[in-house]
């Protein structure tokens, strides 16, 4: 017996008589973490990972969903009559070739245009070509999901040059420069950070990143951006004009793209901009499908956003290593759930000044928990024993940047293999932190030496090494990011410059026994120019304590305890001014040279 | 005052109405090393190196060529009127942007279409168009080079069950598998060394490359074979029309390939087939633009051709090893010149059972000349010197497999900073000899690993870490490599498995000083299988002491240690056996653990 919500999407399918129909985790705006109106994949299919694509015909189901979330999926899914499609796993067939497979001939394939990019339609529709079959867009889930909630229209506000580090005429100007090389009258932006970094405007629409719903449209010598009716105050509305920012209504954003685009070249990104406003478009002049200017501008921090996002990572250290001195002093003393632990991080985070929240929600897992990747405790989540692991991973959201960091914390005795496991996923992550390389490196040719004291065991995780992270803004932000698999379309394999900001967190898990996760963020900078080139490195924003209680010297060779020793003198130089007595001493001990 | 040849040349362009002409190093098969009759890049503009194009206007001329010969380039080109361009060198033009530039507007530009493969003729093509200007195919060398050289016509004669370890019906089978499986009637094979792995046959009309002039059409049930007049015996043609290949003439190709593609769908690869033949088959109902089968098929040794090249790498060995001995023994007692010594080196390898000769000509060179990455000696070369380093890259065709090796020897005492950058090139070529991966990656995800010792201390060679290698065929063979950055179209990118041979071959070059390079290649096999994939790693087939006398054991942790001893250990147990007296003690020391 399948599950209710699948029957009565059944039931409306059948009545537009549609054969298979796609819901994706997505809103209009490609955006990774969509907001609760957009949750009708999470909604239909009952799995709660951040990412997923759902699809249903008569007689199937099936959801896709990637290595962070295979045992949260089966364990969501178990009894829902959905079929779990691991990507990237051997002789797993992908989205489309199953599609292509289960279409009947003639068939329609639905899905809604409005929160599908262009790139996947094109795909989903030469599909259905094929089997002489045809597409519908509709949303669907309007249909059928009652209690749907709105979508969010939070007030947008204006980010100070003092955390901006740019005007946003000066990244107009440039993205322009962009524009007139390739030969566009017109730019369309449509993903919500990119906006929100052009404009140096926030929001705070979707839980955790500080966007708002929005569209962007850039002339040579004008701007449109369609906000919801409320979220921009009058006085901001004038200042944005000032700024040649003409503000529109979000609703009338499909009718007018048409007539401005009208016998226009526009730069968009197929990949990112939604089914229905490339419709839009697509009577223009023409269109230059290519990615966004402003994604690897976003991603190479200005001196302004490095400066402060170095200073957000001492604040943000301080409150992350106060929760680690209350947790080892606690456990086994008083009861603590995850949730309690989780709980008393952001009151820790909260002390810190220009805190907006966290960047995305807490990951406290304790002991088989934790080798649930990207686990969501339900409830107060499990009492933590003075045993094992507890695997901690949060970030927060400051004025002076985002923040993103994973310790695993050892709450009583360990096994010399948890030991072993903890110290190679240590090794890793030091290891890419101390890599050296000739600009023109991407996170695919470095990934490897995060891996490799894992690797040389005969294991592995089963995600990326890292991501880039935005500033004040998303902390999943792309074009950088480690990986080793050449992920389609170059995802995330940009090339690494100074100012980048990108995660390195290896991990390693076992199934039903333990998760051990490390990550720090780290800052791309010169390191010399020479005959050979320019060679970068990285720089440790994070500041935290990595816990030597995990750690077996044993396994480390001087390298790496010169590693670990340089990174933990800098954690102690930089936190300890803002500690005293009893937490003083534990700082200056978790921080000793082994 | 330009050279002489160039002169010629444009006499010869302004007869015909030419404004530009491009000469690639290239001959009707897109073979790296093209025999004396297509080298007319190398006789127009004298420079020798392997890899160049040259280009020519009326008042301009330049030529490009990459990292490896930038000094022996500068060199040759000296005082020829002829501009060098550095590829890959920041700010330095591509042939496309400097023909754009310079091809005059309505230019005629011309190529000979025979020896330029369809994917770089369109782009000229498209260039000219966007010139207003047109292509004109014409061998313009034929016209101007006086004396040149005809085209080989070797025997061709069969290989051996025993070291081919597949028929050549078998190779078919599977050709035609994905010929069946991409919808292809046809399959035009140009590439000579596709051909000859395909055929099991072999012949010498390219030095160093026993590969023959031939092209192969393959359909679902037979084949057709153009060969050279006489080079195949009747007894080989009657062997080969049994197994269903019709020996047809080489001078025949082209009017006979347009008939037999006729109303078929031809799989043939554009970056791979000449223009001539290109335009035969574009008559065709449709052609499937994909690399040949073929090239990872040939690349992934099967175990008859891996066994036999752990077996020729014992007999290299023990001939590059003699020489070693001799080297060492002979350097400072009598006047040795790179000439001799080369000469001594190709004394060792004939004494080996089955040796067809060298796999390219070899390179011995002397203190500031192994700095020239490809140096080519003149006449007799340098005198040997007993202090520095003489470099030595070398390797021989047997029909038990193709071998290549580089050893930088210490011919007297060494500076502190040689030893120091001897050992870094050591630590990088070993750990990367010793990686074990998931399968799935590529020579991208491993370069750093060989590039990492020189990086850390800000040096890098500019050449690839290493190269795919040919069974008893080419000693640079696709599509497998170690190269750090993403070339163009995937080259030497692909998929890492078992069974592919590549070179690890890390270096470092110090202009008018030194070069130091060492090179071993690395088979690729499988390490475990387990729930993480299926691991892989490499074995050292090339088994060379590497010389201590260069060593600073302080420059090494405990792991380089460990596997330079292990190596060593492994070089002594396969050698030894064939050495006595003198030579023999002299291996033990060269082997011994440090």
């Amino acid at each position: 017996m399948a599950r209710t919500e699948i029957e009565v999407l059944r039931k409306a399918m059948r009545e537009h008589w549609i054969a298979l129909c796609v819901i994706p985790t997505a809103d209009p705006h490609g955006s990774e973490y969509p907001g609760g109106h957009f949750e009708a994949r999470k909604y239909l299919s009952g799995f709660t990972g951040s990412a997923g694509t759902l699809a249903v015909s008569a007689d199937w189901a099936g959801l896709w969903t990637d290595g962070r979330y295979f045992l949260q999926a089966e364990r969501e899914l178990f009894g829902s009559g959905i079929t779990l499609y691991k990507m990237g796993e051997e002789g797993v067939p992908s989205l489309e070739e199953e599609i292509a497979r289960r279409l009947p001939e003639r068939g329609i394939l639905a899905y809604d245009g409005t929160v599908v990019n262009r790139k996947l339609s094109q795909t989903l529709r030469s599909i259905a070509e094929k089997k002489d079959g045809r597409i519908r867009l509709i949303d669907l889930p309007e249909e059928v999901w009652e209690e749907r909630p709105a979508r969010m229209a939070k007030p947008v506000f204006a980010l100070e040059a003092c955390y901006a580090g740019e005007s946003r005429k000066e990244k107009f100007s440039r993205v322009r420069k962009i524009m007139k090389r390739e030969g566009a009258d017109l730019h369309l932006v449509t993903a919500l950070d990119d906006i929100a970094w052009l404009t140096n405007l926030r929001g705070s629409d979707i839980a955790c990143n500080p966007v708002f719903f929005s569209y962007l449209v850039l002339s040579m010598e004008e701007a449109w951006l369609f906000v919801q009716e409320g979220a921009v105050s009058g006085d901001l509305e004038r200042e944005l004009l000032e700024d040649g920012i003409r503000v529109r209504p979000y609703e009338r954003f499909f009718d007018e793209l048409s007539p401005i685009c009208r016998f226009k070249t526009v730069l968009a990104d197929s990949g990112r901009v939604n089914e229905r406003a490339w419709s839009q478009i697509r009577q223009t002049r023409c269109i230059l499908d290519k990615p966004n200017p402003s994604a690897v501008m976003k991603a190479v921090k200005n001196p302004v956003e490095a400066e402060n996002m170095k200073k957000v990572h001492v604040k943000d250290g301080v409150a992350v290593t106060r929760f680690l001195y209350w947790l080892k002093n606690n456990i086994g003393r008083r009861p603590v759930t995850e949730r309690a632990a989780a709980a008393y991080l952001e009151a820790c985070r909260e002390k810190g000044e220009h805190y907006f929240g966290p960047s995305f929600p807490t990951i406290a897992a304790f002991g088989a928990n934790g080798a649930v990747v990207h686990y969501g405790m339900e409830g107060e989540g499990d009492l933590l024993a003075p045993e094992g692991f507890l695997l901690v991973d949060s970030g927060g959201q400051y004025l002076e940047g985002t923040t993103d960091i994973t310790r695993t914390i050892a709450l009583g005795p360990l096994t010399a293999e948890q030991k072993r496991h903890f110290t190679a996923v240590l090794k890793g992550m030091l290891a890419l932190g101390d890599a050296k390389f000739l600009q023109g490196c991407r996170g695919t040719n470095l990934d490897y030496v995060a891996r490799e004291p894992l690797w040389t065991m005969g294991l592995d995780y089963q995600h990326g090494t890292g991501h880039g992270v935005g500033y004040f803004l998303n902390v999943h932000e792309g074009p950088n990011g480690f990986r080793w698999k050449l992920p389609p379309e170059g995802a995330e394999t940009a090339v690494l410059l100074p100012g980048m900001v990108t995660s390195d967190e290896p991990g390693f898990y076992l199934e039903g026994e333990y998760g051990i996760r490390i990550e720090n963020l780290l800052l791309c900078r010169e390191a010399e120019r020479n005959r050979y080139g320019r060679f970068l490195e990285f720089e440790h924003l994070t500041l935290v304590p990595v816990d030597l209680d995990a750690v077996d010297p044993g396994e480390m060779d001087e390298r790496d305890k010169k590693r670990l020793n340089a990174y933990h003198e800098r954690v102690w130089e930089a936190l300890s001014p803002s500690f005293s007595g009893e937490e003083l001493r534990w700082l200056r001990e978790a921080t000793r040279a082994i």
